[in-house]
């Protein structure tokens, strides 16, 4: 074995800059997070004071609190804590057998959380290329395909709130409507929207919303958020009927979904609550990220053959852009499709996909506005050291 | 929302000094982990260059390398992380119908991960008070009885290589040649043991290895081991089959039970990959561990009605005490059992379950000579001071 790799000077984030990592953004810690990094890094630290056996009910730090205030912040009245929004849709659909429908810009996650509980996936279409829309009617009518082809409408249905191939703003209030019309239960996986915009879940018809806090709360990785409506929580959260059956061990207050106890028992839980308060207030300056954003597609489409791809305008800060114009350098250049990633690099700027020239996917979110402009700048001093045209 | 408490200057650790949790001191931060910590704290960090979607492929930081080296430390073909050794032991049982077998001492994890997978549990009996030793040939016994209640032999068995309870360390390459002999595949639990002793799959005949980063392997929490033999690898690692019905989208090389990619793709793997050299290295250094909590549990029962319980002597630096001496203090005290938890805070030593005094556990893993002088020092001035005798 050769250690030497994994020495602390061999590990530095080689990536240093402006990060527009399409899945970065939202998870950078706030500086609140960072101040407690340290005091609560090792293991399991949040359980020195753990009386009840559920990381969710402990008192100090205040995770109990913290449950009820997120409830509340997302317009929902239960929460638990999970490994991951991948780990809190799995918890939902471990509960449901038979269909569920699936928008078909989903997460990878949300085929895999359905395929892990035996679920039978139907996908709504979206309008393909280019703006790739998922619309509201287009779930009434898998429904009722469901029916046609199943006997009965689906256990439970998934919208992602904001997809993560073109950042497209589905109706989430709508498609929750026609849910609670069919009496399906809903799941809204807003793994690209709360924590970063405001998300009500009451007023968006939501029986389950699915958070992200690596993704969009500013905390550690791993932390899911699932927010849970009471009509549902005995089902979802059922606690445990094993008995040893020679010690007769019995462990009634632990949620088998969640592992018994939820695995974020550390810094994940530590620095959400830490990022809090920020999050809360951030989510209120959503319109000016979305300001930003539009203005970097305009920027940026100023570029011979570059064009933002999902729906008009904008609505979200993560971008997916067409860019032929890059193809065609990169496939005359000696480093191939890398050349764009060395040249961002190169000016400071990090996240886009190496290789990736035809497409390519960014966010926007959290930059401040002498950043996007950096950004902005550095994609068209690229096109026109290649020979690419810019308008002014 | 009160969102004072959630500040950083509200979040202080209020627990300082000597902590001997007993799940606390194999997850304390390595000096080298500490150095990469707030490097590596945003979010899905370790993610800035991932190309197959999988963080077990990541080349850098070298994941794809820790993974293969992780094995070959644990004797076995082949690793993955998990959100916490519960998340490894569900994605172990999902792969499986039927009967697991567990020793009775089992964490509660393996007894909802069997209810998760839907597995029937059977437990082997421990010899009960006072030293609750598992029997190797316990385990011929249990699989014979499940035999003749089910009509055949069970489709898993674990054990836990050191149990939570009493520090137990029980003879696992007995109970995995009894596993081969019945042909039944044998998952070790060592959440207590690999990390911060030698552990070594080919020599204790196991099949599955369970860790954990955050209990024993000096990691930020959540974080699990799950080491493999080829012979169950296409099994229990086996890759997506789900097929978008109107998208065609596939993923296939996602793995479900891991939820497609393990969500440990910050901190935790960073962390681990960090301390792992001097893993290496302090796993040699164990029977000094042990010297030292043999010496803590003679100067322990030197107070009046102070006894270890568990398995003699002592194998392992966790030790449940049973106290009736401390106990009846407790009775008759202002603040009931919480006593000894604020006698022990005012001398610096923290840890011990607030409120206990008929048991309690600690562990003296990685405490220098001093300190475990200091904590039995500690006991000791408590007990004279209610009057409780101490031998000189």
């Amino acid at each position: 074995m050769k250690l030497e790799k994994y020495k602390p000077e061999n590990l530095r984030r080689s990536q240093k800059g402006i990060n527009v990592h399409p899945i970065q953004r939202g998870g950078i810690l706030t500086p609140e997070a960072k101040r407690i990094l340290s005091e609560w890094a090792d293991g399991y630290s949040a359980c020195d004071l753990c009386f009840e056996g559920r990381i969710d009910l402990i008192q100090k730090p205040p995770v109990a609190d913290l449950k009820d205030d997120i409830a509340e912040f997302l317009g929902m009245d239960d929460v638990r804590f999970t490994a991951g929004a991948r780990h809190g849709k799995f918890v939902v659909m471990s509960a449901f057998e038979g269909t569920v429908v699936l928008d078909s810009l989903a997460h990878y996650t949300s085929y895999i959380a359905a395929e892990l509980s035996g679920l039978r996936v139907y996908e709504v279409p979206n309008s393909g290329y280019p703006e790739f829309r998922v619309e509201a009617e287009g779930y009434a009518q898998v429904f009722e395909n469901v029916k046609k082809e199943t006997g009965s409408y689906p256990s439970l249905a998934l919208l992602t709130h904001v997809d993560y191939r073109y950042g497209n703003l589905s109706d989430a209030r709508e498609i929750g409507r026609i849910c609670r019309d069919f009496g399906v239960p809903f799941i809204l996986n807003t793994a690209y929207t709360s924590g970063i915009m405001e998300v009500d879940g009451k007023s968006l018809n939501a029986d389950f919303i699915i958070g992200s806090g690596h993704k969009s709360w500013a905390a550690t990785a791993p932390i899911g958020i699932l927010a849970i409506n009471f009509d549902y929580s005995s089902e979802v959260l059922k606690t445990s009927e094993q008995r040893g059956n020679w010690s007769g061990r019995a462990f009634t207050k632990k949620e088998p979904a969640l592992f018994g106890c939820s695995p974020v028992y550390g810094l994940p839980v530590i620095t959400l609550m830490a990022s809090f308060p920020g999050v809360v207030e951030r989510v209120k300056r959503w319109e000016d990220e979305v300001k930003k954003a539009r203005w970097f597609v305009r920027e940026m489409e100023k570029i011979e053959g570059v064009r933002a791809l999902g729906e008009r305008p904008r609505n979200h800060t993560l971008v997916q852009f067409e860019s032929p114009s890059f193809h065609l350098i990169a496939m005359n250049h000696r480093r191939k499709g890398y050349f764009l990633y060395s040249e961002l690099k190169k000016r400071g700027i990090f996240g886009i996909h190496p290789g990736m020239t035809k497409n390519f996917k960014l966010n926007t979110y959290g930059l401040s506005w002498e950043e996007v402009e950096t950004v902005a700048g550095a994609f068209k001093e690229i096109a026109e050291k290649y020979g690419v045209g810019v308008e002014d």
